[in-house]
């Protein structure tokens, strides 16, 4: 017998696995969550899935395995319900959200090419996670093209798309293994087909679609662009991607027997439409109004702000009309390493030393490491450096560029650096909120959400750089609430997401407010990145990529 | 009752400890040797010595107790002549090099100031060791105010001199502590001071002279000059180091009783000139013709060549007439920091996981780097660096640079970061070798000494970037044994210098050949070290200058 209390479920698809969390659809009240952990994680070397071992994976390349993620459906949400002591009859919906681009190709019934078994070794049959990087050379080429064309699309891109999506994977797919490409019914977003297996229903959000297969103004790129690239690419868009568009927090049908029978959750209830885990966020975070920047912390970071106002901001990575939420430009920024680049210095870079005091003071390394960074005074190290250790996506959108420390004496410590590159990753963000303004796209609020939140350091840290108040979400599982909340909306629980927002997100405000002497020393600090920035990433000198090129060579 | 063998004893003074060798005169052998370390070591941080404790020292201090030198004559000298079981009553002569510049004030008697008993808690009346930097302000005005005037001798330097040396060294004597300068009868050279404890007698020797005190063509910087700097410097040369010159490998007096019963060896024997371990070490490789560059590799690195040609090389730190061969012109030029760096790297950056799979493979952290390293193809890591965590020396001629790494990703690995620092010190001597031969000084030998020489991942390594053959000499301990050939000449055994050499010195040529297709690669990474050389250290981005403003004023 069902109460009068209605819950909702928001599944949060992440890089190495999914969770789930069982919210209270009246105030947002997460009572429960549960993780999954990919079976097969991330394949970056070789391909080694079920009967198939030992295929050699290139460079750069990030796979997938599509039955990982039906497999958090089956084990993370029934855990979550379970854990959480409602009664799986009073949830009216289910949202999700996914890393983006993460693309996969499929049969015309959604099956991904991968599960054909003739097709099982061929690397391209597999889901391309985002990360998945060797796709640079067919970005460079559309970039090219595009920009050699005068494509209208391509300033709503920051003026260079990224080999991460759709378009760039694709004709990589096409040039390097044309029998699957052929045989590709559908390249579909991870999000989008996660939802597919939910309801039986295969449309297009809008927010992939926009950010990720450069869908403007109603419309792809044009055939002819498409025939320019490659004669064989021509038909992409109406073969290949082309679908009707949802908006964020519609709801796309029903839950199907089949995905109740692996949930535990009612048939029939709502899906709502795929999301993207940094945009799904915004809503969690009550930041949804013009100008209130989101940026979601974690190995990387995106920063996602509606605004009424469009403009062409260069080194964004995007602007799509209700790519956020309905009604709203959504755009979104990003940088592509941050906790990752604290992680690799951890783990490449700290001395034994520092992880037997760490151990001994009971800490963690990043614990003990911050520790003696927040006694270092501002500038007190001597030392600035570029956070570009896994490229840059804004604003310079060059995934080939690398990172650089100036200022290494014989005296400098493991947390000196340490506090560099927490710094530098401070100053990337800065860079993004002063592109946006200075093109006339007012950053009104910034507010964080993700894993780094905890560490209050960097917070501060952040705040006093980028010279501005820091809000902070109220939740640990942003992204799994915003699809919650998503999913209150396409069960009809709200009206739209901006009324489910008001009641079922959090956020506490100014919770760390700039310090004027420390931001004074950071200004300067921040001039002297800026020159650096300048210097290697727009063409002084292009050592990062002649740098690359060595190394390829030398790899050979 | 002596044999008809003669021996002779070199005593190398270094900066954490002095060495003595017994030689044979006839054909160089080393019998033995024997080391003493200074008890009171480097004083960095405070000035504890004695009775004296806690006098703090600012950063950049060093200095030293000179009662420490005369205990090797004590301890040292003893111990190589009972190991060698030689009869003392056989050595003819003792010779002795020093690190410089590195200079004490004394009384007219030779007593050093800090000996006396009310100054004993007055840094400055301490030895200020070579790397003493604390008079870079010092410098930078004699540098200045001699551009200005045009000062015909700034261009034997490379155009600026260093902090290390007596000018800037007394100059921050002077004006830190004015009551210990006007007490001060002799600044003098280490170098020099301790032939005077040995033979009673002071004079200058002709390489320190010309490389430490600015004298050229028999002439040091005018009274005007000095007056300019302050008015009270006017007579540093009449009153403070002005002092007749001995030529290198000349006899300076006879040792006295006291020293003899020092040292064991019998008094009346010939004492020689005094000389500086880097230049001292040209004859010990056979390596006193015209363009045969010897760099003496430890912690950093001196690279010493005799040439019949007066050219001014900028950036070199000196060309001094009779400076290494009495005869030749001898020039100087220097890293700053190479085994330094490393050392640095080892303790500081490198992971525990390094440290216990080298732990493992019974390595030490050095020895599994560089096998770790000499597995990476050349150019294989992406990355390019910067050597002056010590500042540059040579040709930049400035301590207030810093080391930069370029083209760091998530990727890179501690041996990658390692191999990069290792080519960047590499890359630094190929600048020194070619700004002599662009200005006409020929570099027509390459040789290595010093303790790094150990290494032969390294050595060859620098024949690839350098491009040369590179040969090594034959003895563990260069300086000493240059020290004693400098002995067997004052003594009379031979002729010159360059008959003493021939006969104890010892090299082997060509142990290095340069691979050509290495060579190719890290001809284009050098053209990649070159342009940031000249970004960095030519003023294009004076980030570096900032940053160490900005820390300095971080600290206050």
């Amino acid at each position: 017998m069902s109460s009068a209390e209605h819950y909702v479920i928001g599944v949060d698809y992440g890089t190495l696995s999914g969770r789930a969390v069982v919210v209270r659809v009246r105030d947002g009240e997460e009572l429960a969550n549960a993780v999954h952990e990919y079976r097969h994680g991330v394949l970056e070397r070789s391909l080694d899935v079920g009967e198939t071992t030992g295929v050699a994976l290139a460079p750069d390349w990030a796979l997938q395995v599509p039955h990982d993620y039906v497999e958090v459906l089956q084990q993370a949400v029934p855990a979550a319900v379970r854990e959480s002591g409602i009664d799986a009859a009073d949830v009216i919906g289910i949202g999700t959200d996914f890393t983006a681009c993460t693309v996969l190709p499929v049969l015309d019934d959604g099956t991904p090419l991968c599960e054909v078994p003739e097709l099982a070794d061929r690397p391209h049959a597999y889901v391309k996670l985002w990360k998945h990087h060797a796709a640079q050379a067919h970005a460079d080429r559309i970039n090219a093209l595009a920009a050699e064309r005068g494509e209208a699309w391509l300033a709503r891109y920051g003026g260079r798309i990224s080999s991460e999506w759709e378009f760039a994977k694709g004709l990589q797919l096409l040039e390097e293994d044309p029998d699957v490409y052929h045989q590709t019914a559908h390249w579909i977003e991870a999000a989008d087909w996660i939802v597919w297996q939910l309801s039986g229903v295969y449309v297009r959000n809008a927010c992939t679609a926009g950010y990720k297969a450069i869908r403007q103004d109603g419309a792809y790129p044009s055939r002819e662009f498409l025939a320019a690239l490659n004669p064989d690419f021509a038909d992409f868009v109406a073969d290949k991607i082309e679908r009707p568009i949802a908006q964020l927090g519609e709801r796309i049908g029903s839950l199907t027997p089949t995905a109740a029978s692996w949930t535990g959750l009612p048939a029939g209830i709502a899906v709502c439409t795929g999301n993207v885990d940094a945009h799904v966020t915004a809503p969690a975070a009550r930041a949804i109004d013009p100008g209130q920047m989101v940026a979601i912390m974690g190995t990387s970071t995106c920063h996602v702000m509606s605004s009424d106002t469009l403009r062409e901001v260069p080194g964004m990575c995007g602007v799509v009309d209700g790519g956020i939420v309905p009604g709203l430009w959504g755009y979104e920024a990003g940088q592509s390493g941050v906790g990752d680049i604290f992680a690799w210095y951890i783990e490449r870079q700290v001395p034994a030393s520092y992880a037997r005091a760490a151990a001994e003071a009971g800490e963690t390394i990043h614990e003990h490491l911050t520790n003696l960074a927040a006694a270092i005074p501002a500038g007190g190290h001597g030392l600035v450096a570029l956070d570009w250790h896994s490229g840059n996506r804004s604003v310079l959108v060059d995934h080939e560029l690398s990172g650089v420390v100036v200022g290494l004496t014989l005296a400098t410590t493991p947390e000196e650096v340490y506090l560099a590159l927490l710094e530098a990753t401070a100053f990337g963000t800065r860079k993004i909120v002063e592109s946006f303004e200075e093109r006339g796209v007012p950053v009104a609020d910034f507010i964080v959400a993700g894993g780094l939140i905890q560490n209050r350091f960097l917070m501060q840290l952040y705040s006093d750089v980028i010279g501005r108040s820091i809000g902070v979400i109220g939740s640990d599982q942003g992204p799994a609430l915003g699809s919650a909340i998503h999913a209150a909306v396409a069960a009809g629980a709200y009206p739209d997401v901006r009324a489910a927002a008001s009641a079922m997100g959090r956020v506490e405000h100014a919770v760390y407010v700039p310090d004027a002497r420390r931001g004074a020393v950071y200004d300067r600090l921040y001039a002297e990145y800026s020159a650096l920035h300048d210097y290697f990433g727009r063409g002084p000198n292009d050592v990062m990529h002649r740098l690359r090129a060595i190394k390829r060579e030398a790899q050979r």
